[in-house]
C-alpha cells in the first residue's frame, strides 16, 4: 500500500469470524512482515454464518463447504491461527493477552488489537427452556456449525417445528425446516413479521404469501416449554392483547430472536460501550482505547440517514469494518463511509425481499413522504412475469431519497440502485432521468425502481401544494 | 397537471409505435379536453417491437399479445386512432396534414404536431437480394408483426438459417431460430459481435459461449444471395482481409443490420436533420420548427457523456422522449435529461448482457481508465452460482464513472446501479462506501458491481503514481 509500516509490528485479533478473518487479510495486505495472530474459540476457521440455513437444508451439501478462509489460506498468508482458543484476559498496560487452548496457556504481546468477538444468541425469558443451563433437548439457536449440525440431526419429516422470531433468520429457518418436510409454525411477539426490514404494508403482503406454506402467529409471546422424557413436546404462547394462551405441540424449536453483542473483553479494558450495548467505533473502526479496533457484530456504528447508533451483524457491513480495522491496525489508512446504509436482503419460500435504510416508522425526526408502487417485473405480455412491490421514503423538504424496500423479483439488485442513490443524496426527481435497462425477458420499459420514485415525486408535489 | 391549457387544442401525432402512442397518452394526461389524433400506417395499434423475436419463438404465445395500447384504450382516452392511414403531406402554413386511408383522403388541422415516424430496416447492398423490389422469398428483415409472422411461417426444424448482423437484434433472432430447431449461422462484417454494446474483451467472451450453440462468422461481408425456384438457397460471403469467398447454404435469411430513421415528412417541412441523419430534438423533444415535436427512432439526441448526437431506438429512451413531446405539445412542461445514458440489455442463449454509456473505444476525447472484474454471482460455496464479468470506464483525472458493461447473472440490474451512479457523476471511489444487498442465495458479500469499481480505483491510483 506504499505506507510506512512497522516491520516487527504484532497484531492480535480476537475472533475468527468474517470480521476477524477479513481484518487479518487486510492487515496482511497492508503490512507484509507484521506478526499477525488470530485467536478463535471455536474449532473452525472462518465460515459463512449466513450460509447455515442452506447447509441445514442440504442446499449447500456440507457444513464444511461454508468455510471461506481455510487453514491453508492462513498458513499461506503467514497468519498464526489458533483454533479452540479462548482469550481470557487483556492486559492493556503490558499490551498482552492471555489465552487458553485446552490446558495450554498462551501469553501474546500486541502492538495493535482487533476485537472481533461477535455476538451470542439472545434467548428470551422462557420457562423450562433450560435444563441444567443447557437448552432443552430439541431446542436450538443458530449461530455455529455445531448448532446447525444439531438442528439437522433433529429434523424429522412430517413432524412439527416451531420458530420463535419472524425476522430474516427466523424466516430463513422456517423455509429450511419446511423444505425438509416439517410442519412449521412461526411465533412472533410483534404485530408484524420482518419488523426491522419492511413496514407493515409490505410485511402484511409477505405474510399472506408465507401463510400459504406455514403457520404464522404474530402478537404472540412464548411463555413456557413443555418436555417429555427430556425433549421438548410443546410450547405455550400467549396473545397479550386477548390474554389467550395456546399450546403448540412441537418436536423441534428454533429460537431466532436476535443476538447480544459479546463485549466482556472490551468492557474489561474500558472500551466505550454505546446505546445499543455494543462497542462504539469511529470511521477508522477504532474503539475509545488507542490501538484497539473492533469490528462486526460486537460493534455499533451510526446510521447514514439518522446518525443513530446501530449494532448490525450484516456480512456486507462487517467486511467493510474489517477492511478498515485490518488496514488501520497495520499502519495503513482506510476510512469507513459516514454511516451505515443498511442494505439488506433475504429470500424464503421463493420470495425475495430487500431494503435499504430505516423503515418509514423509524424516520421520526424528519418530515417524510412514503410512496409505494406495485407492478410487473417484466412487460405485461411476457410469460414468467412476477409482481414486484417497492416503497421509498423521501425527505419532504429536499426530496432526497432516505430509504427503500422491495418485495419480489430482483428485489436486492433493485435496492442496490436505490442504495447508490441514497449514498449520493439523490433527489427523487432525478429518477425521471434514470434510463434503466429494458428488454422483454429482463425488465419492463420503465423499471419499478423508477416508477416508485415517480409516485413519491408526485405525492411530494401534491403535498407541497397542500392537496 | 395544473397548467394552463388550450381546451380546443388539436394535437396530431404521426406514427403509432411506442413513441407516438406514449406521446398521445401524456398529451391526454396534460390536456383532458384537447383533440388528439394519431395516424398509423400499419394495421395494429402500438405493440412491442422488442417482443417480436419472442413471439416468433412462441415464448409469447400470440403476436397480438404484444399490443400494449389497445384500440379500446384509445377509445377510452378519446384519442382518434386512424390505422392503415399514411400521412402524405404536411402543410406548415395552413397547419394541416393530408393522409390517405385506402381510397379515402383525410385533411386534419393541427396546433401542435408530433412526428413519431420511426425507422425502417437498413438493407445492405447485396446482389440478388431483391426480387422486383421485394426481398427474395425466404429473406426477411424484422420490424413489424407482419415480418414476424412471415419469418415464423418459414421456420423449418432441422433446416439452415442465416442472420446477417451480430448486434442485439441479430443475436436475439439467432436465439429464436435456434430454439425453433434451425441450424443458425450469424454473419457479421465487423471483427467482433455486439460491437456497439461490448468492448472486444467482453465481446470475445460472449462469442465463445455462443459458438457452443451456433456458428458465428465475424469479419465477413454478405455479397450475394443465390435462389432456387424464387427462394433463397445460399448466401455468398467474403472475408475482406483474406479475399476468401464462402457459400453458406441457407433456407432462411434474416437481415438485422440496423435501421435508418424515417425523416421524409420532417425534411419536407424543413426540420433540421443532424449528423446521424435523424431529426434533431432539444430537451423539450421539440424540432427546429415551432410547434413540431419528434420522438423515437426518427430522432437524435445527445449522449450524456460525450455530447455527441445519437440516434437510438431503445424503448426506454423513446418512452421518455414521448413523455416530453406529449406533455409539451399539450401545453405542459417536461424536460428531458441533459443526454442519453444509453442503458441497454439483452439476453440470448441464456446469457444476459447489459451496458450503459459509450464503450471504451468510443471514449476518445478524454483520458479514460478501463477496469475489468470477473467473479461469482453468489458466494463461492453456493450452488447455482454463475460467472459474471463487469467492466467500467472512469475519467482518469476526476475518477468519475463514464460507462459500464456486464455479462452474466443480473447484468441489467447491476448496470442500473452504475447508470444511477453515472447520472449522479459519481467518483468511482464512492463505490467503496456502497453497501450492496448480501444473502447467500442472492449475492456475494461484496457485489461484483463494487468490486469492478475497486479495480478501477486501484488502477487509477497506480497510473497517477506513474506505476
Amino acid at each position: 500500500m506504499g505506507v510506512s509500516v512497522n516491520e516487527t509490528q504484532q497484531i492480535v485479533i480476537i475472533g475468527g469470524g468474517a470480521g476477524g478473518s477479513t481484518a487479518a487479510q487486510f492487515a496482511r495486505k497492508t503490512n507484509r512482515s507484521a506478526t499477525i495472530i488470530l485467536f478463535e474459540k471455536g474449532p473452525y476457521p472462518q465460515y459463512s454464518k449466513c450460509g447455515l440455513p442452506y447447509a441445514i437444508a442440504g442446499v449447500v451439501p456440507q457444513f464444511q463447504d461454508l468455510i471461506e478462509f481455510s487453514e491453508e489460506w492462513f498458513k499461506k498468508e503467514h497468519i498464526d491461527l489458533h483454533l479452540n482458543t479462548t482469550v481470557e484476559h487483556i492486559n492493556l498496560d503490558q499490551r498482552t493477552i492471555a489465552a487458553r487452548k485446552g490446558k495450554e496457556l498462551i501469553e501474546q504481546q500486541f502492538d495493535t488489537l482487533i476485537l472481533a468477538t461477535g455476538a451470542h444468541p439472545w434467548i428470551p425469558p422462557l420457562q423450562h427452556i433450560e435444563n441444567n443451563t443447557h437448552l432443552l433437548n430439541g431446542v436450538f439457536s443458530l449461530r455455529t456449525i455445531h448448532d446447525g449440525q444439531q438442528i439437522q440431526s433433529h429434523i424429522q419429516k412430517g413432524k412439527k417445528a416451531t420458530v420463535i422470531g419472524a425476522g430474516l433468520i427466523g424466516l430463513e429457518m422456517a423455509d429450511c425446516l419446511s423444505r425438509k418436510g416439517m410442519k412449521v409454525t412461526v411465533v412472533e411477539a410483534l404485530p408484524t413479521i420482518l419488523a426491522n426490514t419492511l413496514d407493515d404494508d409490505l410485511s402484511k403482503q409477505v405474510q399472506q404469501q408465507l401463510e400459504e406454506k406455514i403457520t404464522i402467529l404474530t402478537n404472540h409471546r412464548a411463555l413456557r416449554a413443555e418436555e417429555q422424557n427430556g425433549t421438548i413436546s410443546s410450547l405455550l404462547i400467549r396473545n397479550p392483547e386477548t390474554g389467550e394462551d395456546t399450546t403448540i405441540p412441537t418436536d423441534l424449536l428454533v429460537i431466532a430472536t436476535g443476538t447480544k453483542p459479546e463485549t466482556t473483553l472490551a468492557q474489561s479494558i474500558g472500551c466505550t460501550i454505546g446505546k445499543t450495548k455494543a462497542i462504539q467505533i469511529n470511521e477508522k473502526a477504532a474503539t475509545s482505547i488507542p490501538g484497539v479496533y473492533a469490528v462486526g457484530d460486537c460493534t455499533e456504528y451510526k446510521d447514514f440517514i439518522t446518525n443513530e447508533p446501530l449494532c448490525i451483524g450484516l456480512g456486507s457491513i462487517v467486511v467493510r469494518q474489517a477492511i478498515a480495522a485490518g488496514t488501520n491496525a497495520a499502519g495503513g489508512t482506510y476510512t469507513l463511509p459516514p454511516g451505515v446504509l443498511l442494505t439488506r436482503t433475504s429470500e424464503f419460500f421463493d420470495i425475495e425481499i430487500a431494503a435499504v435504510g430505516p423503515i418509514e416508522h423509524q424516520l421520526t425526526n424528519m418530515p417524510v413522504i412514503a410512496a409505494r408502487y406495485t407492478g410487473s417485473s417484466l412487460p405485461e405480455y411476457f410469460p414468467g412475469k412476477e409482481t414486484i412491490t417497492m416503497k421509498v421514503c423521501i425527505h419532504e423538504d429536499t426530496g432526497v431519497l432516505l430509504s427503500a424496500q422491495a418485495v419480489g423479483a430482483n428485489a436486492a439488485q433493485r435496492i442496490n440502485t436505490l442504495a447508490c442513490a441514497i449514498l449520493r443524496h439523490t433527489p427523487v426527481d432525478d429518477f425521471k432521468k434514470l434510463e434503466t435497462a429494458y428488454a422483454p425477458p429482463i425488465a419492463p420499459t420503465l423499471d419499478p425502481v423508477t416508477l416508485v420514485c415517480d409516485v413519491a415525486s408526485l405525492k411530494r408535489v401534491r403535498k407541497r401544494r397542500g392537496q
